[in-house]
């Protein structure tokens, strides 16, 4: 067997091939998919044949995208399998992948989900309500990484995050603590944990507040572009060198084609590169 | 159709049938089923047959059993497929069906998620962190109940939960008033909600207080057995009638043969049949 490559290496691996930070988020929903694939009949079929075609027009103009487990689980078993198999595909297209799952158990249970997990996808998304406790079997092969919610930007999401400690801290900012105390065990060569952050991008202020807590965090910033994010926004995200985070469109890439004439994967291509070529060039002259 | 049962009346129903609140926990790992299932080899095949027949054994003694979906998930799209097998099977010998898969999403995601639990369950675990957006659409439909993690038993739980906040409350405490005002617009003909509460059984003052603060909330309880609670240590999640929670074990029930002779569904039953009893009269006899 190959030598394990560190999860927070790879991931700056599959940045560095394209120049960007770039990921799209995959979150097909039936009634927004393009005619073609809606006419195949079958849902299943439909946002199987989309995937496989979105991932194929992507892979070039960015290094990682970002699945959303639900959108497949909502289709049973077969579902399932589809999921695995965009994400085996990702994979031979050469992206770095995501499993966008929000798993949140403790001590078997949560050994189970890492395990499920780590055939199919680089990193997943997981949840911290439950603490440490449901974090640490997700980083315990060294193959996998995690990224643990902390901000979020769903307007719901201030009802617990942003709420005041008594140390005068917020929830969100003690989560940090404690991912940023966890992920010191398993520092790759970049100097970035295994574990990462979910930040969202529509909490500017928040952002810069929780990159100085979680100095060797990845975060995972969701909504830029249809959520209302812009490159200035995300900004913050960043380190001093313009490393550390990996920034994710989904609506703005996936579903380019409304509106637009020609194949419906030449409209999602451009807004793909045009989204991965946004980024750089923020980040380089911020 | 059918009219719709609400799932709290449907639950209590459940109860009725046995004269207890008690729910039998499979989350069944491979190296710790009976020699007879693992000699069948493969390992998915040992738990499919080792859950179906622990289905059968408890189901005359339980009105409720658990699912844990991460030991199903872990055998990837096979093991979906015998999870739901599994699940359908319950609800066939007369179950009420809890799976526990604590997701935690929002909007379109959580809409799929509820998609993807309705057919097979009749509650599914949830995940607070994201606020009510995570939640409400697990709601939506009118047949699927939800219980959201409040306070949990492990020991990590405490580095977030039991955080003190400004308003002098602890973090769960808060959670506890999110879930109970997200919980009144669905409130059944029993006087409690669809949407209930996960509150660990070892945390007894902690119970107390989430008691008060959630009174429409039915409590699912784990840790009862092997974590090391007793009935005395759950009677604060009942109300004052000796409803409102359904206390949940696993390890002391499933894996009740061990050291005994005999057939192992037999002591799983004789097991399943103690609990239930005992139970029964703790709340009876308080």
């Amino acid at each position: 067997m190959a030598p394990t490559t560190h999860p927070a290496d790879r991931l700056f691996a599959a940045i560095e091939r394209v120049g960007s930070p770039a990921c799209v988020g995959l979150d097909p929903v039936l009634e927004k998919l393009p005619e073609a694939c809606q006419a195949l009949g079958d849902a299943l079929a439909a946002i199987e044949s989309y995937s496989s075609e979105l991932l194929k027009a992507i892979a070039p103009h960015v290094g990682v995208c970002k699945l959303q487990s639900a959108c497949f689980e909502r289709y049973g078993v077969a579902g399932v399998g589809v999921r695995d198999g965009m994400l085996e595909l990702a994979r031979e297209l050469g992206l770095h992948v995501i499993l966008d799952a929000k798993r949140g158990d403790i001590g078997i249970s949560a050994e189970h989900y890492a395990a499920s997990a780590q055939p199919v996808a680089d990193w997943v998304t997981v949840n911290p309500y439950l603490g440490v406790d449901g974090i640490d079997p997700f980083l315990a092969d060294g193959e996998l990484g995690a990224f643990a919610l902390v901000r979020t930007s769903n307007p719901g999401g201030d009802a617990l995050q942003a709420l005041e400690l008594a140390s005068g801290e917020t929830v969100a900012e003690a989560v940090a603590d404690l991912i940023a105390a966890a992920g010191q065990q398993c520092v790759g060569a970049c100097g970035y944990s295994a574990l990462g952050a979910v930040v969202g991008a529509t909490k500017h202020a928040d952002a810069q507040r929780l990159r100085s807590r979680m100095p060797q965090q990845i975060f995972l910033v969701p909504g830029y572009g249809a959520q209302g994010g812009g490159v200035k926004d995300v900004l913050p995200c960043f380190d001093a060198s313009g490393r550390g985070a990996v920034v994710t469109a989904s609506r703005s890439v996936i579903y380019a084609f409304q509106g637009e004439s020609g194949p419906w994967q030449r409209a999602v291509e451009r807004a793909a590169e045009a989204f991965a070529s946004e980024l750089k060039a923020g980040i380089e002259s911020p």
